[in-house]
């Protein structure tokens, strides 16, 4: 169990990026870097046999404690065009019934040979506890944790901005929703903020944004109308269904009066904003469908893109200089 | 969404296959391409490797709303064996539960890149459905749909018989069973009126035999001595349980008693016809064990002819002309 | 059904594996075979391209009726690192509950053009059953049957112990724990005495050892530092939780005071004894953790060796004569 990366776990010794835990901390370069070897792998898919054998005989496990077909189909894609093996590990159901503690599966699985391991829990650090465990030559990549982080979706969102904005310097961007049970806009902030995005807003109902909301750099808005008025970006988060049960919102009628993006809505951004939403989409409830189908749609990309993300994100992670059996 | 195939939605308007939903309506010069690729493939199993590198980096999608293991098993090795990645996505455990529309779910996984999607759905048309909807690069296999139609099933039935019998100008042709609830039936009806079997009984009891059967073209007898007179070729179909625990038959005794095939039975037939099941088979219940296990029975044969006519459906779909992107 | 293996339905004609079902009865050469293949598969781990091409094009069946994601997982591993397509189904999910039996589940396997059966089944012969029913170009593996057999566990963990002590016919092994329900034990003890291991203890309490114990030539202790005094290896069995709630044991606690393996305990046997568990493992319970994780434990290279193990017993198999159709 050597671990040189007490400060930023993420990184090893030369600066190169041995696990992808959390966008925070991360340096610009980095996912600069990321993004454009995204760019790189983004023409495979217009090739006649669209693999690349970058991964060829890597053993990749989607070690996934809380149930997502979506994302783990996503990673499996990815690696497939590397040409990797992929295992398919739902562990809920299985040897953490058996009573045995979250490192020795790891340990096991790791000692069966992998190469990285794709991580979604719902318990927030559980990535970040497996990466400090593992020896060097294995990688871990966080596909979500608890309500913590999702570092591949806060990255295939710049991809698409990038992708349609080039400079993301001189942007306005409003995130619309849930912040407060979201990694997937804590994860968003951070990218945005590393790579100079000057005004980041989150707008939503105040029992849906942390306390630390301010502390991470973003202007709050609990008014739609004011908060979307001239962004060149909006990113809608997925509500989910259990909140409107509780006791944080009204119903999912008056959350859409409120919150959810319609045409009139989108008007008061400027001309040529985008549209966003990580998926799955409730129509009627955080987005119209006339918006989510419209022309400033690009939420169809976003999923295209975020194969060419994980692709670069994982053959990055293998030719770092851990990445090689010492 | 560019869609040229109004009036039939599974030939592009060169008039090659660019989806299978049914084999209702596909010309005879189609399932005979289909049936002929099949033999191709056939000797791929005798070979040292047993793969061919026709679909190397295609994604084929087992899209499955409906739990299958066989039906998607059958697939993914067909697709295995032309080099194929597979997807297997049991979706009724995921996206649908979240609330996301099933169109929603198709362009998510159309966006991962996909090539091809193989759909298994309890509601008739919604393999239809998805062909409407999909980009024109990407292909659509019915696997079976509601009460509708399982064409793969009915053109490995063809393949079976044709290899068997050669000849299909010249048969009689008996499909035993529940008719009613039967896809399999309804695209056996369709390919054997295609391809020119100039008769085809169905023996059934009244209670399973649907309203439309006699526009099928077929003919309707309740009695097995006198259905099976003369046959060359018994199609037995399965007693799924739980139609015997509703009000349509009394018991699975008094069932076989009158429409079981035995060995009695089958001697009505000619001497040299053959017997077929399209499995899982409830032995004792529509077929006899000494029938299903004897001389006559090519039941396994149907099987391994399956993989070989999937293999042949998969890469005649993906090298029709809409299949490469434009 | 061709059956010329009725004597030890595990050899060919010529004296070559088909099949892989049990230890007992295997001649020690051919352990030793299966042994010195794993030692050439080892450093596959260390190459650039961790595979190599031996069985390219075999379709190798995981026939799981009892789930064990961990066991299923170690054979998908050995066998794409064999380069051969894997197929995983847990069959009690599916055709099972639909009323078919299991040599029709199987035929229609077969039928699919399976070259291997790996068979995991809550009942003690089943693997035995499947191999005397397949034709003789389909090899199976048993998986792990009931209370019977799980032969590469044995195999791997002669593997283990021959790595870190070279000769074998010196040793003292003792045995520890739930020798009655122990599949594994079964195993080991076979693969120990057969491979001229000269002394074999087994240490557990009077209602855990199995009345056949003594004619398989071990020595029988129910007291640890009697039982551990000087032994070279001591291997771990794990302690289902469900035989603590029985009438069988009295409770954790008080199993781990008398035959957990704690540190002190440990200090009884030799000084460079070595450390084994089959896991997944009980903490606190059979094992200490300052034991498990101690410098003694080879816990985690049995998971590394199982893969070089298993993949030397699906090569062997495919390998033999019977491998290559007549």
């Amino acid at each position: 169990m050597v671990n040189n990366m007490k400060n930023n776990p993420q990184l090893n010794r030369n600066g190169e990026l041995q696990h992808l835990l959390t966008i925070e901390g991360l340096p610009a370069a980095t996912l600069r870097h990321i993004l454009d070897t995204a760019s790189s792998f983004l023409n495979v898919a217009e090739r006649e046999v669209k693999k690349v054998p970058l991964l060829q005989g890597k053993a990749i496990f989607n070690l996934f404690f809380e149930p997502s077909t979506r994302t783990r189909t996503t990673f499996e894609i990815a690696a497939k065009k590397l040409s990797a093996d992929v295992i398919n590990l739902n562990v809920g159901a299985s040897s953490t019934s058996k009573g045995e503690t979250l490192l020795d599966t790891v340990d096991n699985l790791a000692a069966m040979q992998a190469d990285m391991f794709i991580v979604r829990h719902s318990q927030s650090g559980a990535p970040h506890l497996i990466a400090r465990h593992v020896a060097p030559h294995i990688h871990v990549v966080n596909a979500g944790d608890g309500r913590h982080a999702h570092p591949t979706q806060g990255l295939l969102d710049m991809f698409t901005i990038r992708h349609y904005k080039q400079d993301l310097t001189s942007l306005r961007v409003a995130i619309v929703g849930d912040m407060l049970h979201s990694r997937v806009a804590r994860s968003q902030i951070h990218a945005l903020t590393t790579l100079g995005v000057p005004e980041v807003r989150v707008i939503a109902p105040k029992t849906l944004i942390p306390a630390c909301a301010e502390r991470m750099g973003v202007q709050i808005y609990h008014d739609m109308a004011k908060g979307l008025k001239d962004v060149d970006v909006i990113i809608m988060l997925r509500l989910q269904n259990e909140r409107m049960r509780g006791a944080l919102l009204p119903s999912a009628q008056e959350y859409f009066k409120y919150y959810g993006l319609t045409t009139e809505k989108l008007a008061l951004a400027r001309p040529d904003a985008i549209v966003m939403h990580p998926g799955p989409m409730n129509r009627g409830v955080e987005i119209e469908s006339s918006v989510a189908d419209g022309v400033q749609s690009v939420i169809l990309s976003q999923v295209t893109f975020g194969i060419a993300v994980r692709m670069a994100v994982m053959s990055i992670l293998m030719g770092s200089g851990a990445g090689s059996k010492q």
